[in-house]
Order: C-alpha cells, then structure tokens, then sequence
C-alpha cells in the first residue's frame, strides 16, 4: 500500500505538505453517537504548534482545526471524518534558495530517488508539519479511549545526556521541554537554549506510559501489540529507536531478573512493559522513543547540490533545537489512535 | 486484520503450533519465473533449528520443509507457495503439569484473557516455533532479493554484559553464539553455558546490516522502511527494542554530529543508518535488536494458577538458555521479507 | 475495514454528507511526474453534477473541485491528493419533516438499525452525493490511464422497457440520457418526462466498455479483474447487479457457443468480455451495471416512522427520475480507479 | 495485494494448484472456543467433490480435509487453521498434450501473458479444484453463522432455457442438478445428458437466499455487503454476472413499483434483495449468479499454439458437463466467509 494511511479499523489517510493549501486526514472506523467537537482536536493541536516557548520554532501556524464531514449535530455518526487545518503561514519562497541542494539529515536525496521529483518547500511529506494531522486523528481516538478509562502520557526524559531522575507526571505540562522532573527541565531548557545560540540542535529520549488496558488486547505474531506501536512511533521522521518495557536493558539481564512474576495479586514487576507475547498484561504500558536532533540547523553544513557539486548550506528557516517537547503530543496521538484501533480488533473477536 | 499475516504486496500467512500437526506459512507474491528448490529454504531452516551446538536446545526438530504448490518443474509460477513443516517431536504431553499455571515471561496469562481458552502445549502460536514459519518465507525474498543484488546478516553483537569489538561477518557462522568477533564469542559461551547450569538464561543485542538497497525504497509518512523493519522485528516475541542507525545513542548527539553530510562521492557517514525520511539513501541499512533472556527456566520461580493460588514452578522443558543464535536468521527472514515487499511497492509505483 | 476506502495501491479514501461542509476523497498512489489540474478533474465533475438538462434534478450545486495536496508546480509529486468539493446548496433544513421517516427505498432505516444514529440531511453518506469524490478520484486515474493508452466509456442502453439498438459512441454525450442511441434516447427522453410529471422513476442498464487495456492485467482467484469491477460498481448504491460479456446470457449457451476461438489473428468472438481466469486477454472489456429507478418520489408512498407508525409519506427534494445519465461518468470513474490499480498490481509483479 | 487471500477480519489465504501436492487454505479471524472437527468440513466438501452424480465429472478426488493447526481438543483456539486436501488423482501427464496449446475459455493465455510462465497441468491457479480450499474455509464460517442463526442455501434455478417454477428448497439435495424444481430438474438432467453426449456443455443460474441476518449488517460506501458478496461470488471463473434482489428486473420497473413500502410490520416487499444502501433490512437476502458452460469439451474447436500456429483441439479430460450442480455448494462457501466477516466487522463498530 503506498503510505499515508494507517490502523486496521480505526483508519487514518493524511495529506498535505507543509506549504501547500492544507494539511489533515480523514478518519475512518469513529464510534458512533459520540459527542465530538473542534475544541476537543484543537486542545491537543496546540500542544503541538510551533512557538509555545522560547525553545520552540517561531512559525506561527495557528493550526486551526475544521471538522467537515462525520458530524450531526455534534455527534459522531460513524462514518469518516475529514479534519482539515488550512496553512496560514506557508512561505514556500523561502525555500528556494535551497531548492537543489540536499540538505543533511533531511529526505530531499530519498525523495528525489525515490518519485523523481522533489518538491523542496519545507521537506513535503517529510516535514515535521505532516504529524498535526496525526495530532487531530489521535485526539478523536484519544476521546473514545477516555471513555473506555484508558490514559496515555508522554514526557520527555533524556535530553542530550541529561536525564531525568524522578518520574512527575504532574509537572510535565509546566515546562517547556514537557520533562518529568523539573530539575532535569532547567538544565535541558539551559542546554537547548546554548545549543540553538550556536547554531545547533540536541537529541533526546520521550517516554510513554499507558493506564487503563485490559489484559487481552492486541494480536498474535505479526500483529502484535507492541509491534503496532513500534509502526506508528518508527513512522514518525525523528525516531531512530523504540523500546518497551526493559527494552535493549534486557541484553544484560538474566532470565530470573527479567522475568515478572505473578501472585494472588497479579503481576509482581513489569520488565515485560505491560504486553507478553503481543498482546496485554493489564499492567502499565510503558515504551520510549529515541529522537534524533533537529536536522535544520543555521550553522554551515557541507553538502551537495543535485548536480554533484559540493557546496556549503545553512538552513534560515525557522526550527526547533530539540524536537522532544513537541513530539510528546505526536508520539501519545500515535498510541491512542493504535490502542484504539486494537480495541476494534478484539470487540470483532468476542462475539 | 487477525495477525497471522504480514506484507503487502509480498505477502504471508502462517499457520502451526508447537505441538499441532504443522508449522508453515503461504507465501503470496513470489516473482515468477524464479527457480526454486526445497533445499534453497532448508538450508535457512536448519540455521534456525534447534539442536546446533551445545549452547542451544537439544529438541531435535528436523524441520523438514515441503513446497507443496506455487512450483512447477522447479520453477516459481507467481502463485501462492504452500511451505509447510510437519511436527516431528511434538510431546504435548511433556506440558501437562503445567496447563493450569502461567509460566512466568511466557504468554500464558495474556492469551487466556484474550482468548478464553489456552493451548497449553509449548505455547501454541506464541511459541518461537512459529518463526520456523518465517525463515522458511524469508528464505523465499532472500533468494529474490540475491538476485537484485541485496545481501541480509544478523549476528549477535552483545550477550549479557559481553560486547563485541569488532564486526568480523566471516566468523558469525563459525561460533556457537553467531557473534561477530571470535575473542568476545569465547566468552559469550562461557557466560551462557555458566546459566544454563544454574537453570537461568541471558539476553544479548543482535545486529543486522544490508547491502545493496539502492535509494529510494520505502514509503513515506507511515510505511517508512524503517517502520515496517520494526514492525517485523518487533513481532518476534523476544524482541523489545528496535533501533536504527545511531538509535537511541542520537539522544546524546548534537544536530552537527548526526547529520550525514554529503560529498561528491555520496554520503559522508551513516548515522542515519541508511534510511532517511523512511526512504533508503542508499548506504548500509543497520538496525539493532534487543533480544530479552529466554523466559523458561529450569530454576524454581513464583507464579500462580489460573485459579489464583500461588505456586513454584520450574520448566523442565528443552530450551535454549540464550536466544540470540537462533533468532539471527529470523531477523534476516523478516528484513527479507519487509526489503523484498518494499521492492515491489516501489515498482508499482515506477510506471 | 470501515468502508470509506477502495483500491490496493491506487487507493482513495472519501468523506462527506450531501449537506455537511465538503464531500471529497484523499487519492493515494498516483503516479508522480505527471501534469495535473482542477481542470482536469472539473470536467468529470461537469458530466456529474446536477442540473445538467431537463431530466437531472435541479439542485445546483456547482461541484468545483479544490486539489489542497500532492501537486508542486502543476505536477503530482507521487504523495497524496487532497481533492475536495466544498457543499454550495446544502438545505439540511428542508429535510426536518422527514427526520422521523423511513423513506421507502433509501437507507434510513438500515443506516439507522447500524449505527444507532441517523444523519437524516439528504441520506449522509448513503446520498448519491457521495460519488462526486469518486469521479473526481477516477479523474486522476483516467488521465494516467489514458496515457497508457486506455479509454474508458459507459453509455445507457436501456430505459424502462426501451432498448438502444445501435452502439453509436459518438452520440452519448450529445443526448442527456448518455444513450448510445439517439432515436432511442428521444423515446427515452419522453419516457422519463413523463414519470417525473407523474411523481415515479424509472431504472435502466448502463454498458461500459475499456479499450487498449493489455492482455495479462488482473489477479488470480480472489482479485479477479472482473470481481473487483463488479465490487466497484455493485458498490454504487443505485446498481442491482453487474454481468461480463455474456453475462445472465451465458446461462442459454452451450459451450461450443460461448467459449472464444483463437486464430491466427487472435480471438475470434468476446463472449469472455474481454477477461478470462480474471485476467484480461487483451479484446475490449464489456460489462454492464443494473441501476434501479430512482427512490425518491413526489408520489405519495406508504412507511413508517422511527416509531412504528404507518404514514404516508413524500420526498419533495430535487431529484433525478433517472439515475442513468448521471452514473454514467461514475461507472467510468470507478472503472478507471479500479484499472490504474491493476496496472501498479502488474508493474509490482514485472521485477 | 496478490490475489490469493479474501476477506478483512475474517480472512482466507488459499493455495494449490490441481496436478501439484495439495490445495488448501489458511482461514484467520475464527472465534475461539467453538468445537469443528474434519467432519464440520467434510461434509460440505462432499458436496462439491467429483464423481457424485451421471452428470458431473467421473475424476474421483476423495477431497479429505486435514484440519493440521488452529484446533486444540477439538475447540478452536482463535489461531489460524491450516486446512489441507492431498491431491490423489492428480495426472499432470494427461495434458502434456496440450501444454503448448490455448485451450478455448480457459486461461492458458492470460496466465501466461501476465506470469510469463504457464503451468499447464489442469489449468494451475485457474483450475475449478481450487474452489474446494473456498469450501472448507465456508465450511467453518458456516459453523459459526449457524451459531448465530443464519442459513445460506443455493440451488440452481436455470440450465440452459429451462427455468424452474417453484423455490422447492427441500428437493435441492435430492436431484443431482441441485435444482429447486423437480419437474425442471429431470428436463435439466436430460438436457444436459444430451450435451456431455455431444462433447458440449451448458450454462445456467444459480441462485442463494440468506435467511437470519439482523439488519444493520453491511459497511458503507466501498464495502456494502451486496459489493463484497459481488467481489466473492464474481471471484468464481465460471461466473459472468451478480444481481441481487430485483437485479438486471430494475431496469424495467418504476421507482413505485421498486420501492419497498415499510408497514408495522415491517418491509412490504423485498425488490431490495435484503440490503438498501449496502446495510441488510432484515429481510432475507437473495442473489443470482449466471454460471458459464463448461470451456473443456470434448467436441473439436479452434484455437492456437503459443507460437500462433493454428490447431484444433479436443480436451479429453474429465469434466462436468454443467457446473451449476457442484458451485452450489461453492457459491455457498463464498456467501457464508463475508458474512461472517461483516459479523466481525459490525461486531468492531459496537463498543
């Protein structure tokens, strides 16, 4: 299939690029009779909009969501929705200067490669833009998970090699760098900001923990809880590694560390990361992501231009230091709208 | 979807438990014209088998494949092959003492909830039986893919604490543990065979690189190629983290450290790991597995039964005390797998 | 799969009620490299829309066509289409009175009896409306089809009890019944006019026939050529049953009859209709769709309300009294998708 | 996708060709904890398999089915079943003759134009004997439907020019025609006699009424129900077209006569077929599919080689005469695999 839908039956196919007319998605597999309005979506869009913080882009999408079709009279009806956020702040010129060069870490080579032709505003499909249509699907699978008690929480934990030491949820939403620790949260900001200064970006680590699931959910081999959710967060361009539970930890451990054992009271540890086997325990669920530094960087690069020659480059554009305090957003709308779809998956086993 | 399917356009379907009749798979999508023979596929087989060397499980599975359609004097037809390995030493019997409990690590208590109803016999589809299935289909791409040019190899580059510090790939299939470096293989062995008589088991790393990708595979926004290789990797049971390239080392890179500049003979290093933007560059695909310790142990653990009461239990059963020799080769089947159905995406999209 | 998607890698997935913002259609899969305008799509749309001539209903809704994704400078970049009619003469009010009722021949009920909840407004997404995003889908394929050299062309030939007696193409869009015959098209004409001032509708057949289409397209087994037509075309709410070549007039003919000689020069007869074991031979494909009068009546008709009770009821909406001559562009819109699919099915097979 | 799995949530991937090792079927998404034994299915085998009456073939397939994964005491376990028929009679031998020849309304040509490559052994993938993999994996979805109280039952209701005139469902399995119809039944027999006697065939309709499907079972837009059961039923070679309830009979009928008034107890008439808007009413579903004669025939006919050099030739293999009588029990098959796969599907849709 070409790539821009995903889920089984709850089912999302996105569009748009960066500076184009639009960005969105139409989602398809919504419970019906739910009531559903924009300010729902729009909540969790602008957790994601650029020019939240000092340390974010100062792009100035407002990234407003229009609810087309799915809806009567404020409540779903089972069929598709089409979410649209229309672009406001496209400045494709801006990138003609760029427009033969390929710039490093970016996908203009691939792309290129890839269709044989190359649409250099702002990356296309690859932009970081293409995730709020994610952000909008997810917020209507996140609705329907609320209902069914399930919550899903991301936060920041690693910044270049500063790491946070306690796990407070409550503080992720009062900082900047959305972090769980608002120690570690100052000396990020602090190190982000030095970075920036210079011309340069910094990687980090996000966390995801998921309350609420029943043990059973998920499928057998292929389709496997934790491989599904592995999909979803490995799609998203900044991601270069996924681990659940112990994650590569367990390398070096043995079989009677790793190993959660059970009492009358259920599960004792949760090494497994809330899923055995592909499928539930009905322990927290819990992974993370590797996020790479921010590709576009004002400081000179060396590349190449689409006939060969080797040429400096320095992206002017407007860009983020550290792409973790709005990935958080992405990475939860990506989880619930993959929990959601397997909820469908085992509704159509049970009768 | 159920899950007992994978791929789009090369695509499988398998089938068997344990202890059932059969294990196999349907392999849809095979480029016609091709010659195939049974021994092309036994010969990844009987790298997956059990009963290789000291360090691995002494059941003696022969695992003898049968192509029993798709072929026709010899040669690949384009229609679905029928691959199919008929259990030899099934003793489902040897779990009757423990049907009613849940085998700590094991998929017991998950498929209980999910289903209703346990095949306590090895497993059943959560069985690592059921990648038999797999190497057999990979077997299948690898030879088309040999014939583009493509080469797959996994091999174990950490086991417990033990790393390795050289990536010699002419040794992997000289050494018990498929390790990529003879001094640290020694130890390696040491280390497992040291567990296995204390009734316990280790986890290890596996690497995989690949060869001869030209750019522009993968799909973009959500079949990234790197997605889909986690989504492979990540349905193997044992498996519980997934990385690519720098991986989750990026968290601690600057923007200027992880680009991969470009010179005039290509790209310049490969932090991306060869994919970027979900779209192959070209250079060297690696990834990394975390392969968790082997969950039966012969050593005493606490667990419960399905009424609740709590109890000891040991697995007297015949397992490998670490996973990462024989899980190679089912890595390099599900890269197969996911490289050549990528192959195919691509051509559908040339003309 | 919730059913708002059709295609394997020409995919479209569509959205919109006949009275809420916007019907239209995400297209995935299209050929990048490839010139591409509104105006392109917008004469497909014209040969659908409303108001065309005195036997098309009179609602105007102009239909004009937005492209919001997937283009850069005029041309696709191979990512998806955003394709996007924006509703101009939405009344949802005028359909208050029937809110409660259970239009005989619409899906009020069945609509109702699945979700649980009814968008009464025009249908939702059981209105003919629904179509406008799959001829503007089908006008993307159309346009790769054609230069790979294949035309596509319906034409009704059959109303109420009147037949065409001819197969003169050159007529169909030059009589407002898109008959292949114009002295049948004037009986036609009058036939219609008359059912309309009497309140009824009338059913008819349409034909549609492909040329320039290779042999060798087409899948086996389940994916035949011919099922996935019918189910493109069984998929049009209006359409009560679809035939091949032959068709329903197979069932009369002896074998010696209906089977098609080879010559030198090729088939000698098409009673196949073009496609054999689901795979074209390379002659013209010819089926024909069954599409039933028009449901909607000014006459009164008996039903019932959401309550059980008996009432009579009339639909005094803007209406077709034929839904002949406006599906005969849908017919070729979902032929058209359904072919450029295949076509990237057989170029993923070729290496 | 290649074209050898059907369905979404209930999901057959088939294989096998009709000279090669076996045909057979993977069937996923099968509710856990229902008992099937190899009878559940062989019963319904034997229905379709050769050698039952004078007037099918005389090749003498026992068509045992072996039930080797899925299954644990005689219960399912949710898993994938593999079910497997060994061929027997298979005599590859026997059309060497014709390995370099067309063979008139077979799919020699067409197979080879797309896989460049021909198994000539009866037909390969093409072959009727790839219908009985359909009829066991019907078989278990049948199991399952009568559960939840739905009957599928077909019976032909034309050969040739012969009609019946009564639905006498109790005489279907009492005349080898599987004929409603006594009377017509010993004319069919008759006729058809006379045909195979002449080295000719006949074609004829068959006809499946579906009793016990609650309304609201159906998707919209793409996968209306009468849309999948086209795909399904069209996906059979021998069959050239697909109506439901008034079918091909609309095209004459007004919208007052069409339209099926609704009084309190419910739907008046049923022109409908049991489905409006691709949702069932509740009401019985009926549908019709024209079956093609027989394309081997024993009288001589004209064709060429695959150098174009023209030939008569004569197919002397074992054939039946008319196939009405054994894709009763196929057509069947087909109906109860989406049936129960849009069980699942509304099952998705309802919490």
């Amino acid at each position: 299939m070409p790539g821009n839908s995903f889920g089984h039956l709850f089912r999302i196919s996105t569009f748009g690029e960066s500076h184009g007319g639009a960005v969105g998605v139409v989602v398809d597999g919504v419970l019906p009779g739910m009531e559903l309005s924009e300010e729902d979506i729009q909540v969790q869009l602008d957790r994601r909009k650029p020019g939240q913080s000092s340390i974010t882009t100062p792009r100035t999408e407002p990234d407003t969501v229009h609810i087309l079709s799915g809806i009567f009279e404020g409540t779903t009806t089972g069929t598709s929705l089409l979410l649209i956020l229309y672009n406001q702040d496209a400045r494709p010129q801006a990138y003609s200067e760029i427009k033969d060069l390929f710039r490093p870490g970016h996908a203009d080579f691939t792309y290129l490669k890839k269709y044989g032709i190359r649409d250099h505003r702002g990356s296309g499909r690859a932009s970081g833009r293409e995730t709020a249509a994610r952000v909008a699907a997810g917020a209507v699978a996140r609705k329907i998970l609320a209902a069914r008690g399930v919550t899903v929480t991301a936060y920041t934990i690693q910044v270049g090699t500063i790491k946070c030491s306690t796990r407070d949820l409550s503080v992720i939403e009062k900082n900047p760098v959305r972090a769980c620790d608002l120690n570690a949260s100052a000396e990020m900001v602090k190190r982000i900001e030095q970075l920036r200064d210079e011309g340069n970006s910094i990687g980090g680590i996000v966390e995801c923990c998921i309350d609420g699931i029943p043990p059973g959910l998920g499928e057998p081999v292929f389709n496997k809880l934790e491989a599904e959710l592995a999909h979803g967060i490995m799609s998203l361009g900044a991601v270069k590694g996924f681990e659940v539970g112990s994650g590569f930890g367990c390398a070096a451990m043995t079989g009677l560390e790793h190993n959660d054992p059970m009492d009358k009271n259920g599960f004792v540890s949760n090494n497994a990361g809330g899923i055995i086997g592909g499928i539930s325990t009905g322990e927290q669920i819990v992974f993370r992501a590797a996020v790479k530094p921010t590709s576009s960087l004002s400081s000179p690069q060396r590349t190449i231009d689409i006939h060969g020659n080797e040429i400096e480059i320095r992206t002017e554009g407007r860009h983020d230091p550290c792409i973790c305090p709005r990935i958080v957003p992405v990475i939860e709308a990506m989880s619930c709208i993959v929990l959601e779809d397997h909820f469908k998956l085992q509704a159509s086993l049970d009768r």
